[in-house]
């Protein structure tokens, strides 16, 4: 099984915007985590603060992969692009929020990719993303 | 550990209602499942087709369980009352959706209710309730 | 031919209610009027101003009955939940209003259960309810 | 008795238009087995792809005629001199539509007209010219 | 001087609509008055229910009167065509509407036309055309 | 005289929720404290998270009663049936509101009951309901 | 007969903002030449670029003159308290626009007063104010 | 304790305007009568149409008066200033309405002071100046 | 191979309408190049400013023909009707606009018929005719 | 070099509202320390709470002075009166807010003037009023 | 002459995704029978999923070449960067799309290039770049 | 001092797009200007049309800058991204805008950046830079 968490714009700042909140750790540090937890499966990371990057990435591994995990961040309410490149590839993808983007700014409730995606998963911070490998374990 | 499973309308058809798509099994079926993969916690279920009974259920078990799992199924998108009521308990509600609701009719992609939940789920199947579970476990 | 009469909310006012305008009779005088007029079919009423309540009717009787008629008055406009029962029984249902919905205020003029029921009668008062028979008995 | 019965723009497309799926008849035919199913009434019929001969016609009718039923196809969604006109004349109008139009297109859901006729009935196919029929017989 | 006066859809029922309120006469009565007032011009008067007459009217005489003088009635709020129609054309036109559309229904506050035209009046009734002849000979 | 207070849902939540915001006295307390300030008066109090308990609840009252105090909880916002009902019934009703309701979220600022009752009062707390009596007893 | 004619924000810059455009002459002389056209009738004119004070105008004409004749400028747009001040005297107003609002932005498309207004002239120049004076006279 | 009414634009039409509707009695009629209820405290009034003069008013007391009974007439539906007033004084302020605003125009249903008040009372005719009084002495 | 090129309202005025910018020529000539372009095809050319003279071609057309060029004018934006006519018959419609109707109001934005036609082209002048033939000819 | 300083309602309470957040200076202070600052120009301060006397001061000024910094207040946000007046004077006008506009509430968000105005500064405190001084000077 | 192709996100999995569908050749192939078709004219192609790179590439050849057929792919409907490439630079472009958008979402009727393209061709399939080119050779 | 200048797309067409309007001088000129009116300070400028590189740009600088000066361009009305990069940095950044963004299109009135950034300066043209310069260095 071969398995992607694909993250967008800002996520790499975790553990560096204001960390008595978010908290010190990276996500690499999680994604390690990870690694450790599910050592039966191939687990790959990829990040990017570009809409382009992210397409390419969605096309490289969506014919092939058995499951995307992503958190497009802010691209998730305005990218019509994105979206489009879910549904272009075979390989499912699940929508994953950290925080729960319905109890913020109205602009966040509206997501482009979610119905081209399997399912979401928001506010149940970064275990969210383990319940999605989970999901695609099943 | 003490969770409920708190299901909204029509919820009730499932098995009845187009067997060959929905599956031939009740939800009591799939709950009786879940019983038996989490022996060690209080699970309880409930259904009721009345926003009334949700509130009413939701205040009775609000104070003293560990976990909520919800599916308020249309109520989700015209029910402040049953926000109010989740805003108004101790206990933390997860938003479990069958479907992706993000994939259906404009009107089922608003929530009243998850900006009031810790987080929420949406479009794994019955997947969905499972990782709800686990997510209270950790 | 087993049909049924579901009405909703505030139904039960009739012939109370301004009765210089809208007559001094009961929907219960009328629908024993209804019962003389088709004495050949199963003919049964139903009135609950609980949505709840509601749906469950719908769920009773949609699986088994060959046609139901509802007015479901006021959760016309407001209810997604009774719209989705109609949608997962199998009994299809023409929706009846006894005044012109397009005359009255423009929350009136939206109807979620529209698009879910076979067809519908407006304006046409008591009247409406008997076209709807006539057009199962068709 | 006299009635007359208005269709609008493309009804007469009807048996020629997708047969396998609207059938092979046309609005001429169902109107003869009208004049044979009500032998005691004049009924007339009239159809125009043009709204102003459709408002001609409806001045010409309105101040004589018993009842006038109207599907003023989609007309009925974006013309507000013919709702005018309904609202102009002497005789009782009834809207028909043979699809269920709230299970279309949004623009569908709209009726201009609605607000000036006795009432609506919409879904029930060809009966729904019958019914309207019964209600000014009655 | 060359004027012309344009009525759309419904003002020819003026004298036989509601005679009790908007009085017995007939435009063309009116019309005989306002040549007998202004007999020094030539003052037609054309009315039509059809949009397309209406355009066909405008392109007609919009090269070589002197003023228009247009109550599109219903076509005001609906059409564009009649708006490019004026656009098109060289003579001035004057939107003229009997009774105040503004104290009326919220679809009759917009007017396609009024930005392609001279101006307008409205609410003024009959004398509204008088006023509007008047501005043309100043 | 007879007056009744309606309240609805989660209001029965009070000196339960946020103890130490909301105060701890529940609102039978506070009945108990207005049946002994209006000792001369018939007070009776009802409270319900069922909408359509509480539309029994006003035909029941609203034809025999002198006033009617009503804190729609959250259906104030969405329930045109409890607004019908008001409409419905005899006995005026005043609405009232413990928070001010125009300082909380936007969809708390539309009241479907709000245009049928004899008026409102908000924000002022339990003093709400004392100054509603004191309407009635005017 | 006692006629007022009424201008609000700006219309004192006439003859002084861009005269190329719109000429030399202020409002003033303009009157003037009213004032002489119409010998026979008391005219006066006000000027104020407050809302309140045009109110206050308003009142204290509103009672007594046979018609006033008001372009409230930009406030026609935003003052729902100048409408009701038109609505809550006797004499009645018309509203009249030296320039064609329809043909500019958006926002000056909407009148508050127009409702309550006799009626309205607009985009026919200072002549417009020459029209609402005979409509009085007539 | 020292309190002052505040009514906005209009207010000082009544007992002039539709005698037979509002009454005879104007708004200082009624305030010398509040004068004789309420010997003990100090009892203020002031009206304007200005909006500017509102505001200067509510500086004027707002950091020495116990409290503000407000009826910004229709500057309660177009006013930011009033209500940046409001928030910007240490008093607090009870928005009243003589009619129910509610069953208005829908423009009327809005309110931007609302947020910035303690709360309102609308619809309860004259007796809810007394009931915000009663409110405040509390 | 039989084509056929429809044009809607007011492009009859093509030559006649400031010639200094749309050019001197009629479509008449240039339907007279295209002939001569395209000698070894039957091409036809319809215009009318009637929407009901438009649908009327359209269906009698609809069933023979190879396929249609349509440049419905403005009835592109408010027809309905057309776009139904359209959907009704066989044969593949291309729209066309000469202008590019995408730069100018908001309102020629919106095309009804657009969804129902095999494609679209817009903004190319005159060429655009030639490039839907084309197209028809692969 | 002539600049004026407008200010419009509520800034006359700077230095009297929540001192501890805002400051205790008063804005007469900040002026004086600007008129210390800037010794070679002529500089003006003029505020009120009055719109119309804030449209007067704009034609006062605007067409002698070289510059005017104004910072509306709430009219920014609904007065298009003022907006004209800034459109019909000659000297050109820089939009100045203390505050972030676009971090508050989304009726601050529009801004009728600042179309009419050379530019805007905003969120930078008492600091922008000088940076608009700079640029004029430039 | 000198050409170019541009276009954006996911035009470059053509050929890939759902073969059955798209057809199995790519845009590649697509491209060498176009060189073959124009063997006189200098045809480039750039394809990049990212926005920055799009507008790069307009900038690069949009002061040289004698014209641009772009189809943005999904950028089109939310891309204002792309739009304001094409107003800046000197070459015209024609937006080009293979699919009928205006029968897609709703969300895909709004493209921010189309006012600053030249024209658009839409629905004509692969057969749309090659009329884009024999526009630009005309 | 360390600021830096980001700008966004299309800015690097300054001094190439159309020079007779907006001047022949490139904005890299314009730095070099800015270098030497500033040379106490590290200035440091970078312009890209990339959203992603944008973003990377703002979290490379954002925690050890003392000031960002953000020109978004286009972005500043689509990019929710680069608004969360500036949440989630620690440095201050002011919006620059050299044109009056606020008198062109309606979908440039809305800044997703603006609620984040420290303040905003539109219009005022290149001086705009400056004087954000001038802000952080006081």
């Amino acid at each position: 099984m071969k398995l992607i968490i694909i993250n967008g714009p800002n996520l790499n700042l975790l553990g560096k915007r204001e960390p008595e909140i978010y908290g010190k750790n990276t996500f690499e540090e999680f994604f390690a985590y990870l690694q450790e937890k599910y050592p039966h499966i191939t687990l790959h990371y990829f990040q990017s603060n570009s809409e382009g990057a992210l397409i390419d990435k969605l096309h490289e591994v969506g014919f092939t992969y058995d499951g995307i995990i992503m958190n497009a961040g802010a691209y998730t309410h305005t990218s019509i692009a994105i979206a489009d490149a879910i549904a272009g590839i075979k390989t499912g993808v699940i929508e994953v929020h950290i925080s729960n983007v319905h109890a913020r700014e109205a602009f966040r409730h509206k997501s482009y990719m979610a119905a081209k995606c399997v399912g979401s998963i928001a506010g149940l911070g970064l275990t969210g993303y383990e319940l999605a490998i989970d999901y695609f374990l099943q």
